[in-house]
This record gives C-alpha cells, sequence and structure tokens, in this order.
C-alpha cells in the first residue's frame, strides 16, 4: 500500500480514504498534525510509551525499531514538552524509520521538514526533556492514543488530514475497498464535472 | 462590496475593516480559519444546521443554495468528524456557490486549496460522517454560532483573520463606514511613515 | 428496569454496571453531570435538537414528549447558555416526563433539587435564550452527542456516575447480564472482604 | 506528620500550607479533586502508570503497594474513562492502603463516600477499562503528573484543596516550617480579629 | 435590592432573574462558581487588577474598599493560583466587605464557609502567590470579564447560578422589572401547576 | 547574542538551545506562536499589561519602549480579542523596537508579515479593541506569562518553536553554555550521520 520516495514512504491511498474504506474506523485523534507541510508515510506501527517530560525511550525506540516503522507514542499527562527535534529525526533518518506519530511536542520545527523525516505531533514546544531510566516508559505490544487501539504491525498512514491506524489481519481487505473507493469517487468527480449533482449520484433525495 | 477573481469573491474590505465599520460587532469564532492560505469569501449567507457526524444537509445545501450564497454550517457538539471534502468542494464550485464557514471539521484539505472553492473551518479532521435523514439538520432561517446569529441574507466574509457576519439591512452604512475607515487608516499610516505617532494622531495622551 | 419512587424513576442497576453489561458501550460524555446530588433517571429517550441559545423546543419537548419519556438534547455548539430552569422544570414533573439530558447549561440549580425532576446538563449558567421558530431545532429520531447515537425510545439511564444509552433493542439481554454482573460483583465484594484479592477474583497474575 | 483516623490517615497540616512551607512547590494540577467530600490523606507515594483505558496496574497496584502507601498514578491521554470505583476501592481498604491520586476518571462515586477509602481523581466518568498485560504499564520509581516529578515515598497530602507532593528528604524540614507557618498564621488571625490589617502585619504598605 | 443576613448581603432577586429583567446582559463567566454551598452576595463592585500569582492586591483592596463593597478581580492569564484563603476572608469580613469575585483559583475551601465571606471563583487551586509592588496590579475604574465590563459601583449580585452585573445607572429599572418577572413567574408556575402549558401561557404555539 | 539581518534582530542561537543551555527554564507557554512564517526576534524585554479588550498600553508601549526592546504583553482573561494590528506594527517597525510578544490575539495576519515587524501571539482574531485610560494597564517591572516572570530587560528570544525568557544576570552565562551546547550537538550530528547512535554518544545503554 505504499510507495518509496525521496521524501519517504507515501500510501497509495489517502489517510481519509483508508478511514472510510475501513468502515470509519481507526482516525487518530486531530490534534495529531504534520510538523511540517507535505510530511507523509505509511508504515507498521511500532508502540512506544514515554513518561511525562521524558525522551529517553524514544532514543531507544529509534535503535529497536526495524526500518520502515513509525513509531507510535503515547505520554503520560498533557504537559508541554519538546520530546522530539533535529538530533532524533536525524538519527531516525539514518535508521531508516517509517515516521514518528507522538501524542506530545515537538521542537526545531524550522529544521525538521529539512531533514524530511516525518513528524506527526500534537504541538511545537520547546520545553526539553530528560532521560530517566526509573521513570517507566518502554515498548508495548500496544498503546491506546485518543480511545485508538494501535497494536505492533498494525499499518499507520499519515498526511494533511491527519492519522489514521489498521489492524494488520484488515489491510488486504482496507486496501482492495480502498481502490474501489477510489474508482468509484473518481467516477463520481467526472460526473459531477459534467453536470450530475451529489443528490442523485449518492441517493440523497428527500 | 465584492468583486469576483478567480478564485472566489473576494470583499472590498478585509473582514477585520468591517468588523470595525459596524460597530465592533459580528465576529465569528477565531476557530473558525481558512483551510488553505489565501482562502476568501463574501456573499450572503444560508443558514445550515448539521447533526453531528451527519452531512446530509451539505449536499442538501449545495444544491438548495442560489449561486454565490455562503453556506453557514452550525453542528451540534464538539466531535470531531471531517464534515466536507473534496468532493463537495468541487460540487459546490461546480454550482457557484460562495463559500463555506463551518463550525466543524474538514478533510481533504491538501486538495481544496486546488480546488479552490473557499472553506472556512474549525478543524482539519478525517473523520468520515454519515447520511442520516432521520437525525434532524436542516436549512433554518437563523443560525447562532459563538452567540453571533446570523439570518438568511447577511453578508458574511472571510479571510486570514476569520470570518465577519453583517445584518443584510447595514450594508449599505457598513461600506461607506468601511470606505472612511480605510481613508483614514491610509492616511494614519502615511502620517505614521512620516514621522507621527499613534499617540497624537489618535489622541492618547495620558 | 426502573423502579418508581418518590424522586423519579431509578434504573434497577447503575449506569456503570448497564454501560459494562452492555459491553462497555453508550457511555454519554462526562461533562453530562447531574444538576442537583441524588438526581437519577431511567426512561425511553425523546430525541431534541435545540439550536444556539434558544430553548423553544424544549418547552415544545415537554408537551410532545409521552410520560416516562426523557428528553435527550443536543445543541449546536458551546456557547454558555442556561436552557433550562425551575418553570420548565415544574412544567416537566407535571406532565410525568422522566427527566432531561441536556447538552448545554441549566440555571436555577438552588431550586431545581426541590422541584425533585432529575436534570443532568454539561455546565451552570444565567444566560438567557429566546424563543425563535425559524432558528432551527426539532424532533429527530435520532440525536448523537459525544459520538453516541440515541434514537427515540432508546433506554437512557443517568446517575451520579453520568448517563448511558442502551439500544432498544438490547435492553432485555443488558438487564440479563447486569443481573449477572451484579451477582458476580456481589460475590467478588464477599471474597475481598474475607481475605481474597482481586488478582486472583480476576485471573489477573502475571 | 499523620494522624490516623477512622476516616484514613490524615496530615496535620493542609496540603496548602505544606506547599507554602515547602516554599511553593509540589502543588499537583488543580484537576485532582477529591471524589468525595471530605477525602484527606497522608502517606508515601508508589508510583504507577496506566495504560489509556486500562487499570490492570491498579489492580496489581492494590497488592503491590505497602500499608499507608498511596497509589499516585499517570495516565497516557486524556480520553475520559473510570479507571476506579468500589471494587478497587474496598480491595484498597482491605489493604489498608493510605489512598489514590489517579490523573484520569473513576466512577461508583455514590459509593466511595461510604467505603471510605481516600480517591482523588481528575474526573468522574463510567467508561469501563480493560487489563491488558501487553499494554505497558507499570512500578516506576517515579511519575510525573503536571510538571511535578514524585518518587517512590515521597510525602502526599490531599484536602479540599487538592494534593501537594514532597521530596522525602525534606518532610522533616517542610514539617518544621508548616508548624511555624501555623502558628504565625494563628496569631495574625488572632491580630485580624483585633482589628489589625495585613498590610500591617505583613508590611504591605506602598 | 438587598437583605443583609447573617451570612451576608443577599440580593431580593436571584441573578437569574436580574440579568433576564436588565434584557439579558450581564451574565458573567459560567466558570464563576461559589468556593462554597449557599454562598450569595449583592453590592457595588469595587474593580481590581492582581498580575498572574500575586494577590498583593487582593490584600490592598481589601482595605481600599469600602464596607459592603465587592471586590471584582480580573488576573492576567490563565495559569493555577491560589490567591485568596482564609486569611483574607477573615480580614474581608471583619472589615464588612460584600464579597469576592475573582477570575482565578481560592484555597482553604473546607474553612471558606465557615468565615461565611462570600467567595465566587473560578478553581479551587492550593498554589501559593507573591506580593511584588513591581508587578502591576491596581484598582482601575472598569475591569473587563469574559467580555462584560464592570465600573466601579455597578451592581453585581451571584449565587448558585453565577454572577451578574448590571450598570449603576440601571439598577431602578432592572429593580422593577426584576418584580414584575417575578410577579408574572409566580403566575405562570401558579398555572402550570394548575394544569396550563407553557405553549399557551407563553404563545409558542407553532 | 543577536545580529540584525533586514528582518529584524535574529538570535545566534535557537529558542530551543537558549532553554536547554539556560538549564530548561524560561519557556513561555506553547500557544505564543510567530503570527507569519519565519518571524524571529531577539532583545530585552518591556513588560507591558494591556486590560481586556483594550489595546491603549500597546500604543503606549510602542512609543515609552527603547529601539531593540521587545514588548511583552499579558492580558487580563482569555477572551478573543485582536489587540494589534498592520497600524501599530507600522509604528513599531517605525520606531526600530525589537518585536512582540503578546498573550492575547491579532490582527491583519495577512501584511503582518510584509511589514517584517515580528510578532508572537496566541491566536489570530479580528475582534476589536478599545482605549480606555480609566481600565488599569500600564508597564510593571515584572510581567508574568505562563508561570515565568520576565523582568524588565531580561533576554527574550523567538522563533519557530516559540519564545523563551532569560533573567539578564544569566544571559553571559547562557550564551557561553548555548556555544558548547551546539558545539557538542554538531560534533554528535556528524557522528550520527557517520554511523554513531544516540544511545552510545548519549550514554543510554540500558
Amino acid at each position: 500500500m505504499t510507495e518509496t520516495t525521496s521524501t519517504g514512504n507515501r500510501s497509495l491511498f489517502s489517510a481519509a480514504t483508508l478511514h472510510e474504506a475501513a468502515g470509519r474506523v481507526g482516525a487518530l485523534p486531530a490534534r495529531l498534525r504534520p510538523a511540517y507541510a507535505g510530511a507523509t508515510f505509511s508504515g507498521p506501527a511500532r508502540p512506544v510509551v514515554c513518561p511525562q517530560g521524558d525522551n529517553l525511550w524514544l532514543h531507544r525506540g529509534v535503535y529497536a525499531a526495524q526500518p520502515g516503522e513509525v513509531l507510535v507514542v503515547a505520554t503520560t499527562g498533557e504537559e508541554e514538552y519538546g520530546y522530539w527535534g533535529e538530533i532524533l529525526s536525524v538519527a531516525a533518518a539514518s535508521r531508516g524509520l517509517g515516521g514518528l506519530v507522538l501524542d506530545g511536542g515537538v521542537r526545531d520545527t524550522e529544521v525538521l521538514g529539512q531533514v524530511g523525516f516525518p513528524v506527526f505531533a500534537a504541538t511545537t514546544c520547546m520545553r526539553g526533556t530528560i532521560k530517566d531510566p526509573e521513570a517507566g516508559g518502554g515498548f508495548p505490544e500496544r498503546v491506546t492514543i485518543g480511545g485508538i487501539t494501535i497494536a505492533k504491525g498494525d499499518m499507520v498512514v499519515g498526511d494533511a488530514d491527519g492519522v489514521v491506524a489498521l489492524p494488520k489481519a484488515r489491510v488486504d481487505e482496507v486496501l482492495k475497498a480502498s481502490r474501489e473507493r477510489e474508482d468509484k469517487e473518481a467516477s463520481m468527480m467526472a460526473a459531477l464535472r459534467a453536470g450530475a449533482s451529489t443528490i442523485e449520484l449518492m441517493g440523497l433525495t428527500p
């Protein structure tokens, strides 16, 4: 479901299309946004938990993950911290990771786009973090963000509309449904441009 | 109060100028932002109510509204949904509508700017919606957003500073006051650049 | 599932028990709280939509609903208004309605408890409302609050833990499961008091 | 710094006094409130991390903690769940634990006060949780809530004003300063009642 | 418009009635709540500005205000601090002030009710404040809270529904309208109890 | 610590680097963002307090401040207003001020970038302000925003990651530490690109 481009792996279908094709499930919270314009990713999830204000497990995660995997990171609590910046982006890019989804803040946002490693986060914040090995954190099999549970190996895809997570077992089925949905939308778009209305095309007459 | 350009109708005065000229009224909540850089609109309002997570009345609205009219949409509740996307933008553009103001989320934000139909919304969210004819929703004469009541035919204008609504009966008066305000600001700007201070120009001496 | 007491209808099972027995679904947002200590209700839902700052459809709803029905009310937008107060509580009590769940504000909170009609709302706010017949609003078949869709006739139950909604078709099954759950919890509580641990009782050993 | 009463351990000094005497540090976020009127606790902290929507580590914590210890629990993410209820309160009380501070939701709030085990939480919510051993969570040495780091054995005290955490090494010093502060406040209160002003008593003259 | 009772001055009309009688204006934000059950006040406003985390001007305000006046306090910024507690309540009560409306946090909430001085605030928070004479703050003629401007001498009234502010020049008119409104509501309540509906009483038939 | 460029003064070190080098202190709230892409500033702080919805003290501040100084502005309350726009930016630029940090809203955002005066604010909002000399406001020696106290003459620096404030007395020390940190990060980045891991470089092995 992915093509590899100079700016990383890009899904053949948009996050919104995959979400719809999956039956309208798996949309992560809207606060998770690309840290720079044009960031996109697609790959298997690697769950991480970070304690509040601590990014030790992001460093460990960069080296524990397989190339192509996307770190999907829950943090404890809503305080503002910048857990990720230029150094981690350079490290993750050199390891060939697929991307970062972080329910917390990032910094060095001016240069993250130049590095080109796709970062999705909840906010921009400079406040620094520590690295305390006794503060919890780790690599669980499953992580829950915004009520959506993401297991290791689930497919996660991010683009300008946010991030969607798809259970590994459903990927083939969702890709097939996405292809059908795209075909249907393309013919609908053509019909619209030829003068049809969505009311008739979708059967929405009162 | 409007000129028609290739990217839609653009008000001769900025939303902020109209708001001030009207006596500092009519500013919709700051959360309503352009979905892509440079989006602007100006036109008569067409009120719509959407039930939470349901965009049937946006489809119906696109075909019920007159060319030039701006759909002004209240939704029930603050949950995250993407009520509007590429297909509706294409449909609305082909119908010649003036724009969309939606107190909810939109998606396909990467392509909304390419379509060029001006969209103002509260957030970006991929989460899909349904089309339930029994869930309420409709085209009322008046809709209230952020404590501001907008009637059918009221003038609504949006630009980078947000959205302002002006009662139809006050439009001529406000346009006249806007012209005077712009003239005054232009001469003030010239005086500032010539070395004057806003303290003297505005009579703000203690 | 309900017994009628001097303070209205009270569910035989707590809202939390019903929510668990139903498979952990149907919990409305935590912001919906009893307006006075001890308020509880249980009854079939009657969906209502109110436009922002307008309570006309609450008045109409009090007289459109059947005795025992619970008005379940979505409003458009998050502004602060007091949609419901002493007069509507007296009217609803005299009509024998079952309760009110309102995703908005209420007022006269000092006397609502004396009237005894069970009111659950998102906030306390004195700001008054209007009654505009052209502002939308109505009695849909289904209303969605906090992402939970409640249909006319669904069972809604409220107590100190909040409000749960159960699809009408599942009520018998959920009541049976609730009875089993209560029995299980009672024996677990007895075992706990006799020295057992939840770890062994629930099979949580690592 | 604690006396044991029939409703649990109560600090000799209020949380606010300890916070001031410690040099205005250690106040946990104001959202952490007693789950029932009159709840208070004082004891050494036992840090716990719960994954979002999962209370396995609360069950484990009840049996891992020593009598008198207070579970201090961070959760990942701000979604609404009820992590703690009657059964856990009964279990914790029977184990002689000192209290619970939970940055998340609790339920069964009507009966928590009857059980008498002191519970402080961020919200009331019925939504149920799971027990997934592969979802992360654990007993770290330190946990951070609202930017305040609490280590195992630090003194935590809660009352109607919220929760304060004091580093173990500073407890003696803070207790001494609290005594002095209370004495000073008592004489100030007497002076106020005798007609003095806080302006003169505190040297606040302009 | 006020009667003096053992628990302070109490308005003859509720805050909600005055707000309605004034034409639905003057309602302060719903976050301003009584710090203890039953707190009420009525009196002329005395505007105060406090810098964030600084309560010097509350001490000065207690001694600058006239007996009966209500301190109406804006603070800079939304951080959590406890600006007011037992000592200030004792001082204000001994000075005979009418009450406190504080857009910030208070502490010692367990004893504020015993002191009996009416306190309305946005939150409960123990975090202490400083007294820096060079940090701004003061006694302006007018203060704005939640978009509502309150001038020195304006009538402010608080009860379980929140706080309303009425311009001094309109007090007589509003009191008269409140009396009429109360009479009308009393006869409406009697009619309701005798079987009438609000639909007919208020002319709300479709 | 500053170089002067055509778009204003730019710090030799990023805000994030200064924050870290200072010992992870001084980060202002993440809501304070550049009003246009690329805005940066560096200069001594000039504290200002604005009453809610009133920008008189911004006009006075533009003329009271010395060239190079950065207005650091706290406002009372969280309502939405646009305190600053094109005219004030032109006036501040012509006076040679260093920048604006405003805990409130700004407008005319389309042209602020063209004027080139660096503006950092909490939101974009068109709603206009008044100029009431009796509403409080002024130029205190110290202002507190987000719990961080900034004194007149403290160094404030803003870029894409937000705003940091450094006590005047610590500037030399922090600049030295920033230089060391940048050197260390540069060699770390080189090592990363040469194949090293942050785990070994930072000593993070478990």
